[in-house]
């Protein structure tokens, strides 16, 4: 089964609505920014590079609306719409480098005519699109040969075709590793409190056959004591220009065992989800979500009343602690500011 | 509110079940062992201590049931009773230390009347129940002046009130430290598969006015890292001859994240969970409990059909690790053989 995480349908932008899989599969339709952005601060699509995917759509559907419109009411509705979906999560870095690219395409338009200025900024949104299910194939391929043969990989929350354009970053690697013939399983971390682990890794899993173990986060540092664990591979929402990289919570964690256990601990993330204006992890913006989804699940409540909630989404895993960043361009060992900045011929 | 966590009324033993907290406040009644078996397999009753003062009154009403009979059936139904008491779960050690002491009293009634041994039987579960919160306290006392003023302590599942016959371990460590005048906050992990953290420690100190905030267990690194944590403080449900201790399935992952933020880690147990016959924590059983409660929870599931399921319950933190075992003797601290042989006096 093909997953396509988003689509361009008959001038609206379809999303898979992330929040009722596993147990429902079912599209949510948008017809302008404000919906994009909504879908993105609610978590119907999630995922640094889909969220990226998901913001240009939004900027060329607000095009959409006015291309029959005058230039300045154009212009107007395109900067209220790069400001309501900048404004939709803070943390991945890859929904402002698209916002950031949108932004000089509309720019770069200024002559031409509205019409023609929204074609554009449509065709760039697909070309993003496009471009980012190849990245991830690229990641896919330069991963794939640090995946060994009979492997049991742990990943943490989606980084799969879920959280992309399709094939994915960390789960595009197992899933790469697995079309060259090797034998691979998979534990899947289940990654509260939103459960991308147990809801939608676990599925991808499923449907690619490829044997998924699902686990609570807490089990992580047992497995690894006991042997049962080869290779760590997460995703990224934001790297820093010295390779301290923000992920899903409990990365952090993932990556200390990992380094006591001498288990690689690999990022696998697009050229887009680094930042080189941030130097290093303390820099990057931590969102904290609402206390519901700590307190409870869909509606089910658990925890008392009266209890105070901490809900840091993301943290951030130094640099020291990564033994590869795995991106289109090859994998970058043991990751530093120079690697890096190499890597983007500065 | 003084939590009775068990109760022993007219002849039959009560426990609050703690499956249904901290929505429901509710006693379950049980009438015979095979009944308080049945309760602490299915975690109506919960924590090493508790489980072991369940299973002394579990003999005890296999006794009074029997108290009319002849020996031979009297010794008969209390054998089997600590057959299905010892089969109920196989990590905590106190659950074996009862039995075995109900063993002894019943051993050493053999020339007495079946009705002088019941009797004698309940009076050392009675017994056993009562230490049981007098231990808690003495391991309070000791505990406290390890709480610094204002400090803020993080604890893993529930070793409080609920986990014993009152007062708790790690958490009577934190209640003593209040008791003592100190202004403490508490960060609980919410504890997955069981959610222990959110359910019931959130539930105790919500009840006693102490500060706590709930934190899924990923969040543990990033708090840490950011020096949002003190002090943490566990309970352990089997602690082997050189200090190894099995806890809830998450500690060893605390542990680790405590030794490279410098962050006091400190076990708070009875001299019961200690079993000097094992000589390390490679040999200590840990229970695996059903997929169900990894999948969701009450009923309520949200992993896909097709993924396999590992769920231990519980993890070994090596001795090198902990900072000091707090029991009812006073702190061994950086536990090892000699210092513990030496607290039993051998």
């Amino acid at each position: 089964m093909k997953i396509e995480t988003l689509r361009w349908r008959e001038g609206r932008l379809e999303l898979i609505d992330q929040r009722r899989l596993p147990l429902e599969f079912a599209y949510v339709a948008c017809d302008d920014a404000a919906q994009v952005a909504r879908a993105i601060r609610d978590m119907v699509v999630r995922g640094a590079p889909a969220i990226g995917c998901a913001a240009a759509y939004g900027v060329a559907l607000e095009a959409q609306r006015y291309a029959g419109a005058a230039r300045v009411q154009f212009d107007a509705a395109l900067e209220q719409s790069f400001e309501v979906l900048a404004a939709s999560r803070p943390t991945a870095v890859n929904l402002f480098w698209a916002i950031e690219r949108m932004r000089q395409c509309h720019a770069q338009s200024r002559d031409a005519s509205v019409e023609a200025a929204a074609k554009a900024l449509l065709e760039l949104a697909q070309e993003i699109y496009g471009d980012d299910i190849e990245i991830n194939r690229a990641i896919g391929r330069h991963g794939a040969p640090l995946i060994a043969d009979g492997a049991r990989v742990m990943t943490h929350c989606n980084a799969g075709a879920l959280a992309t354009a399709g094939h994915g970053t960390a789960l595009g690697v197992i899933r790469s590793a697995r079309d060259a013939g090797k034998h691979i399983s998979v534990i899947a971390n289940e990654t509260r409190p939103y459960l991308q682990g147990a809801r939608l890794t676990a599925w991808e899993m499923v449907q690619e056959n490829i044997p998924v173990t699902l686990v609570t986060d807490n089990m992580a540092g047992h497995l690894m004591q006991r042997g049962r664990i080869d290779v760590i591979v997460v995703g990224a929402d934001r790297i820093a220009a010295n390779g301290d990289t923000a992920n899903k919570i409990g990365t952090y964690t993932l990556a200390v065992l990992a380094e006591r256990h001498r288990i690689p601990f690999y990022v696998a993330a697009p050229l887009s989800t680094i930042d080189l204006s941030i130097a290093d992890g303390s820099a990057i913006p931590i969102e904290e979500r609402g206390a519901a989804e700590v307190t409870g699940f869909r509606g089910v409540r658990w925890a008392p009343e009266g209890v105070s909630v901490a809900n840091p989404a993301f943290d951030v895993t130094p640099a020291a602690l990564i033994t590869g960043i795995v991106t289109e361009l090859g994998v970058i060992g043991q990751p530093d500011a120079i690697k890096i900045r190499a890597l983007f011929g500065r």
